[in-house]
């Protein structure tokens, strides 16, 4: 599909160029509006507006919504404030609320003056709910139906009604704005008789899953993976109705909260802007606080080397086998603590199970430390004394070293899996017990044990 | 929602142990399958056929589909061959093929010997396809239409036959079992009229987005979020439908694959089982090769060290800093690493990107490294020199170790974001360019600059 826009993109652009504005408007309403969103990206600003026009209404709106918001912003500049009043009308509320919440201040003002009073106060509302809660991310056009209505009653109603709806596929039966009980478009089309009532065919009990309006969003899309919901409904701290939650909705939280798990993993701070669209001073402010906090913490590193300087100067041979160790050991820490960081991602885990953890980890630490220390001993003796002859190299510096790498594997992998979970109880995001900050500590450890061991075996 | 299960769980628990089987049942039926799945998780395995068969039908076999492997199989031994059967008949062929790929094949036999005989076609040749492939991740119960029916046959049609289709939602409209397009349940409800024909309903053209049955699985989950899709279409190399997948699947995809990434990230081949259910020899297997691997190429750092033994003996305040550097190196590394990494598992990076992501690396690495090396001059001089009195570090030492940090910064940065992008493009993935590899590079040419300095500015 990818090679097959690109194509499409330089033929737009070929054409847009020769001004063949009919035969460009006969490309574009084939497209799908994800791929036409895209073809805006490769076009001129300059150029946006005009081929925005050529669009049918509808498609237009569509394709807005897929748009990168620089895209959004450049049309928004561009277009008349009917065009305008026309995109607007043709918008879902969270959609619109997506699109305000990117805009500088003056471009919201005139969104919400081309917005219906409806959409404005439905706007407005949903801005008010906390970041990335679930009243931020949804939308408030859903089917409502009466526990009281016969299911061929339903069906007319979202005849008349579904157009306006993000999605029909589940309706939600409301009994004085509260939510009683869910029901499908698919139990609605099979039931046995139009005549049965909403209520002897809806989901109510441990089927009608929701959630407040308050809930984070990454629990959200958890919870509509775990029970397999199109659409999850909003309910506020009264048990009423306010919104819903769409599946594509849940698969962008989905992928965005991965990427903000991976960047805190790796030390940055998380970045609403694409890769691409990010500045050097954008990724500079993000890289440069974890950076800078870890090469202050690795002081701690630099004292112990300094505090044992007489016995590295006593035994050269030792300060050759200091990054192997530090990295050894760092890997170790960062394979348990990215291995428990996921698993509380996904609710596999819980506080309570920390020893059961650190158990597994301890008896995973003997068997990699047993199995890496011999490698280690027979690299050192084969590669270091034998091939490279170095003589600085015996036996027992080679039993520090596989001795060292033991425990420190031991150490590694303890931190690595308790700080992750000590971090969630305390309230922190788990993802910043990660590889850097692991390290950082198992460093340290690791030097210890090293010059520790070295002291007491080659007696320095 | 956590909580409350954990409660229901220890009821269910307790009235098992006292026999109150009606009881269990009442409380059982009212609950989602979901969460029952989960309390069988906490129930001993001599027990769980037997609350399994206080289950109504249709609830045992949507619960036996949220199940563990492990609890799939403890109950497929435990319950009879007509038991069995039922369950096997309530189930959608995509479920069945998930069960049979993870039991063992005695049990996989009894589960096809249980199947009816079309079940055991469409079980077996979704086995055929190959692992990842959307092949082997779709379901063959879909809704099929005709070009030439009215709306109104077309939703006869759906109620009629419905009630076995993992989704009626979209419908797939064939001519001479080619996929000519789709159309929704809500165009066929919203449809003007009845005697419109399905022709003039459906979606061609670009809204037609189909996958073939060898597409990756991480692409069709990647497809269904771009545009928002309820189900994708499957078809083979002549254009003729075989199956679809649906938004549930592409969500479990997607968490999947994000859990694969994380573990090679981290340096880990990536596993099946959950962390709870992985046994010290399985995390040992997984992480070992790796550590191994890393620990071997660190050979190569311990050389530099022994190589520059001479220039470290007449400047020891050198060797306190090699952590730090090193850390710093490896943790700048990792930011460009995952940074691309993460991009280009978005699709938003391709090869061609390479020349501007690396420019845009590299400003950003000027940008780090003169802040760092700026901070960590004032930090040697004012904690090292001054608080500690450590009167071998002089201006030059501090000299030295800054601008080898911004040197290594540069390196680092340069080396994270190009290795993913060349991985990808040589086929391999991309995600094992991250942090441990990465490290070990970084490690050794920080090695390597900071000694070239060393002897240059020092004159050692």
């Amino acid at each position: 599909m990818a090679e097959h826009n690109v194509t499409v993109e330089n033929t737009l652009q070929v054409l847009l160029s020769e001004k063949k504005y009919t035969t460009i408007r006969d490309i574009l309403i084939t497209m799908n509006p994800a791929d036409i969103a895209a073809v805006f990206t490769g076009v001129a600003k300059e150029q946006q507006p005009l081929l925005f026009r050529l669009l049918p209404k509808e498609l237009a709106a569509e394709s807005f919504v897929e748009m990168e918001s620089e895209d959004q912003e450049t049309l928004i500049r561009g277009i008349s404030d009917s065009e305008l009043k026309q995109v607007m009308d043709e918008l879902y509320v969270d959609d619109a609320v997506d699109i305000v919440e990117e805009m500088p201040a003056n471009v919201v003002q005139r969104i919400l003056a081309q917005s219906d009073p409806q959409m404005r106060k439905e706007i407005n509302e949903i801005l008010q709910y906390p970041e990335n809660s679930a009243g931020s991310v949804m939308t408030t056009e859903y089917v409502s139906l009466n526990p009281n209505m016969t299911v061929g009653d339903a069906i007319l109603r979202i005849r008349r009604t579904g157009v306006d709806k993000e999605t029909i596929y589940t309706c939600y039966v409301l009994k004085n704005r509260l939510l009683v009980g869910t029901v499908s478009v698919k139990a609605l089309l099979l039931a046995q008789s139009d005549m049965q009532t909403i209520e002897s065919v809806m989901d109510t009990g441990g089927n009608l899953i929701t959630v407040t309006t308050h809930t984070d969003q990454e629990e959200v899309a958890r919870m509509m993976r775990k029970y397999n919901l199109l659409a999850i409904p909003v309910v506020d701290g009264d048990n009423r109705m306010v919104g819903i939650v769409t599946f594509d909705d849940a698969m962008d939280v989905m992928e965005d909260e991965t990427t903000e798990d991976m960047e805190i993993m790796a030390g940055m701070t998380p970045s609403d802007k694409t890769y691409l669209r990010s500045s050097p001073w954008d990724l500079f402010r993000h890289r440069i606080p974890w950076l800078a906090l870890l090469m202050v913490s690795a002081t701690f590193t630099g004292l112990i080397i300094t505090s044992f300087e007489e016995a590295l100067a006593a035994q050269v041979a030792l300060t050759a086998f200091i990054p192997m160790l530090m990295d050894t050991g760092g890997n170790s820490g960062s394979q348990s603590s990215v291995t428990v960081i996921r698993a509380l991602s996904l609710n596999e885990l819980e506080f309570r199970d920390l020893p059961k953890v650190i158990w597994k980890e301890i008896r995973t630490a003997v068997l990699c430390g047993i199995a890496l220390a011999v490698l280690c001993f027979g690299k050192i003796m084969l590669v270091d004394r034998l091939m490279l002859g170095n003589g600085e190299v015996t036996v027992m510096v080679a039993a520090v070293v596989c001795l060292t790498m033991a425990v420190t594997i031991l150490c590694a992998k303890i931190v690595g899996c308790s700080l992750p979970m000590i971090a969630k109880k305390l309230g922190f995001d788990p993802a910043v017990m990660a590889s850097p900050f692991i390290t950082t500590i198992v460093d340290a450890l690791s030097l210890l044990v090293y010059f520790g061991i070295a002291k007491a075996l080659l007696s320095l």
